[in-house]
């Protein structure tokens, strides 16, 4: 498949590089290539500039969001939550339209420090916003509950004995994600519903912060034992 | 123990029941002991009144809340979260006093239909209201991401693979409450931290309602894979 994947911080990088190994052809996007590729020091979390992992990556090409949704037959939404609607309109509404949109983003405001809060709540949701903003967009929520390493390498941990869940309205979508996501290595995948349902993933974050520092590592997840 | 156990509905039952069962001096408590005992009717949820139970479980005693709380070691909140406040007021200040108060409520509003919302977002919780209005009791928030049944008999459901959280600030507290959850069959207990991590528990409820719906049961329960 040739996917899009905007966004080039860590979540990003992880997809794509993991798309590429698995065969597809992946683009990632970016608001301004150049100035992307420019950047010589770390971001704000420590992870290496872009251009090294693009170095070990040439396979992956990078693109505008514009051009890199344009070209794609699915789009991952992988940018942090406070940009994302902002990138999407970038994307444009005509090249995300009638495609499968995997957003993996989360709504933290990190604005008043550790641990971030939801600048949307539990009534509505970030994935929510998209489907409404892209109508035509097959929006598919999922992978944000969970580290990025373990988004695309589940079996790393207790041999992906872990849940991952899928929302959206599409069930054409859920299932061209589900693949992916069993692609992946994820075995345990739980559709909550429609697009709606994406608060109750969102919501997860809250605890997701609290037990990284419980737990003292990002590398665990939730696994829904019934 | 002398343990009073807050709220007469489903989950006052089962952990009044359990924790009789296990040698606990155990009075409930309500608003008013005669109302309660008058009804006939099953509650909203479809459970059966609470003089049934109370018939089947003769040793429990029924007292107002205030009389429950004062002649107890340990109070345990069972009401529904939008009446806590009320509920725990009657019990009295004085009567909670340096006792542990085991708070497994949640912040649920009903009013506008299934899935019910969040009365206290993710930057506050029910449990730091508890504490912050009963300063001299000693909050500890569990078992409110479960339902009742598994809360008392956990190993119901995969021999008891499975965790429960619990978040407050007094260390001595939790390890009173965890030894409770402990004879209750819990395993893996996950101490959050201060009281301020009640809102990552709170918080798992938009999921938990959805996933009742998703795995058409309310027998299960999250497991943090790690």
């Amino acid at each position: 498949m040739r996917i899009a994947v905007l966004g080039t911080g860590m979540v990003g990088q992880a997809l794509a590089g993991r798309l590429a190994e698995l065969g597809h052809e992946v683009t990632t996007g970016t608001r301004d290539p150049a100035d992307t590729l420019a950047r010589t020091e770390p971001d704000a979390m420590g992870n290496p500039p872009y251009r090294e992992w693009a170095d070990a990556h040439p396979q992956v090409r990078l693109a505008t969001f514009a051009e890199a949704a344009a070209g794609a037959d699915l789009v991952v939404n992988a940018t942090s939550g406070q940009v994302s609607m902002a990138a999407l309109t970038a994307a444009g509404r005509d090249n995300l339209a009638g495609k499968v949109l995997v957003d993996v983003a989360n709504p933290l405001d990190s604005s008043a420090g550790f641990p971030p809060t939801l600048f949307v709540k539990d009534t509505y949701s970030l994935g929510e916003q998209i489907q409404v903003a892209f109508p035509e967009a097959k929006v598919v929520k999922t992978l944000n509950t969970m580290t990025a390493s373990l988004m695309v390498h589940p079996t790393q941990l207790s041999d992906g004995e872990h849940t991952v869940f899928v929302s959206g309205n599409d069930v054409d979508a859920k299932q061209t994600t589900i693949a992916l996501l069993e692609s992946f290595g994820h075995t345990d995948v739980i559709d909550l519903g429609d697009i709606s349902t994406a608060r109750g993933a969102e919501t997860l974050l809250p605890i997701w912060l609290r037990l990284m520092t419980a737990v003292n590592t990002p590398i665990f997840n939730f696994k829904i034992v019934r």
